[in-house]
């Protein structure tokens, strides 16, 4: 049965691999995965028990309903961290559903005291700072004035940060937010002696080791994103996109071609409309002047993309090779993530998490222990 | 409970509004409803029933996948045409599943011709015509061919083709394609003489009665998207998007906000922290330059939008309507799709089939036979 959807190739040797290089490369503190919508775009329910597998202990997510998602799939023993806190009501949900609320305000810290003080018990919390992003955390003077507090009784496991510019390592912003962080150990531990740090993503373990702490939390890495632009990139590609060709045309006269007839061909002219269009998300990931390759022949995409629709001018290909064709790769080697981002000033994330759901996805195996042993 | 992620409410009582003033307009012609891409990414299995029990009696979808799911939702007497044909190999399940392919090329009307013939049967089928969008279809010449075959057998119920430029109401290529659609009356009718003719989506039942033959095609003027742009909208809004505030902050001294420390802000200053990010399809929402509502104000986004958080700036509010605020509106009457989509040059399709999958879908309930007698 021929497929009449896109199909996305998820490679789980290629995350797999990926973890084990930035495991390595943060050699004193412990790796956390973001699995967070839905990892990317690529399937939580299964990248989260891989990594599970590979060893790892603690996973972020950025919403409740993510959290009870990844429940479902990841061993009891798993911490899960729900970046987006513990809206109110829902305090009891995450002790019953053993969910660890990072709590980003004065407010959260307050309601989450509140709810264990009268409820006697002592959940695991984490509490994200503000040192520098000026986006979600306590400021230090907050936190300063909590910790001054006589009552203030919640058990935190975690402290973190993240790093506003860590992509750009000549960032002044980089230091500053690592003393900031830094700044608050001694109080912290003083509360809470087991409490540990985290303040990297992807990007920020590439900063050095100072910027490791207790804890990195590399999300974008895992999944093939150069998490250091402008470098080679230390992860391998992930995903491979592929379209499925629906119809093709020879043009027998100059034609108009889509929406608006914006786009002209004459004669000679070869035209494919393959599966998939805006509605895949397919706008987002290929930026104004896409292209996909018909093995190691590039094509342009001619037309305006429809919703489930899109045209390729495939004019350069021989008519043996138009007769053979039955796929247009969007993501490949010749294209991957990191390409299409740079050329569309898209993230490498936002090309990911535009892939449409209508993908059929499937899955590369992991290596299993022997195969990786040497 | 406090929402963790943002709530999209779906009037299905303006969808209903909508659905009967298409049918209004289009006096002697039928309305078909187009579901595709999940009814544009408001909900189908919704969406569908509503339309059924107003009286629809055929339905589009693009896929395969999206026709089985509607079997599931839509009266067994409702007619379900799926556009993207009968991929290879899948021809059995279309009619054990009462879906009606939609042929558009000389190779799968073959196919579907030798399946037919091989099971000796003559399941419903519609064929595809191109009349001037080059992008899928069978030419008149192909069509002629195949009509004039001897052994042409199959039970086509439906001869349709698709506007390229139906929004703009002076294109010379709408008379065009209704001509050349036209023209294939007589030899069709020879052949089926119950076949019916479409060629109208939402923008072409306003190009005129000519344009409507047996059956036009609305899909974006159900969903509220305005389908004469530039006059006034003969349909109504039909979704809010509101996203609940995480975080309030009051600057205390200037600070850069969000990744990349593009964006910076001086006190007196106050900024919002939502929950909903690129991953939610925001980027593609709002545009460039976004901007939200609170109450009458209007609020503009700050730095950069993340993957699960958006930032605006609020110091245009009184201290009081900041301490209230727990939302921000995205798309409500101030900033439709509409709007947002002429603002940011997308179409308002791409803008409602970016809507995230992680936003709470809410639906107001359609009206009661009574309520709308007047």
């Amino acid at each position: 049965m021929k497929p009449s959807s896109g199909i996305l190739t998820i490679d789980l040797s290629a995350i797999q691999e990926n973890w084990r290089r930035l495991n390595r490369a943060v050699s004193s503190a412990n790796v956390a995965a973001v699995i967070k919508a839905d990892s990317y775009g690529l399937g939580a329910h299964r990248i989260g028990p891989l990594l599970a597998e590979e060893g790892c202990r603690s996973f972020f997510v950025a919403t409740l309903y993510e959290g009870l998602a990844a429940r479902k799939y990841l061993p009891a023993s798993a911490r899960v961290f729900v970046l987006g806190g513990s809206p109110a009501g829902t305090e009891d949900l995450f002790v019953t559903s053993n969910l660890i609320p990072v709590l980003f305000s004065v407010d959260a810290v307050r309601r989450w005291q509140s709810f264990v003080v009268a409820r006697q018990i002592t959940p695991a919390c984490a509490i994200k700072i503000d040192t520098g992003m000026t986006r979600m955390g306590l400021s230090l003077a907050e936190f300063a004035e909590l910790c001054g507090t006589p009552t203030f009784a919640i058990n935190v496991q975690l402290i973190m940060s993240h790093l506003a510019c860590a992509e750009d390592t000549e960032h002044p912003l980089n230091r500053l937010q690592l003393t900031r962080l830094a700044s608050l150990q001694a109080t912290a531990k003083k509360q809470w002696p087991q409490v540990e740090f985290s303040l990297s993503n992807s990007s920020g373990i590439f900063l050095g080791p100072e910027w490791h702490f207790d804890w990195v939390r590399p999300g974008a890495a895992l999944y093939g994103i150069n998490p250091t632009p402008g470098k080679s990139s230390p992860v391998v590609p992930v995903i491979r996109l592929a379209l499925p060709v629906m119809q093709k045309r020879e043009l027998t006269e100059t034609a108009t071609l889509g929406y608006g007839a914006e786009a002209k061909l004459s004669p000679p002219a070869r035209v494919l409309a393959v599966a998939g269009g805006y509605a895949d998300g397919l706008h987002r990931i290929l930026g104004p002047r896409g292209e996909g390759w018909i093995g190691r022949e590039r094509v342009p995409v001619i037309g305006r993309i429809s919703m489930d629709i899109t045209l390729f001018d495939a004019s350069a290909l021989t008519l043996e090779a138009f007769a053979r064709v039955e796929e247009i790769e969007i993501i490949n080697t010749e294209q991957d993530v990191n390409m299409l981002s740079a050329r569309n000033t898209a993230l490498g994330y936002e090309v990911l998490t535009s892939l449409g759901s209508r993908f059929q996805r499937r899955y590369l195996p992991p290596k299993s222990g022997e195969e990786v042993a040497s």
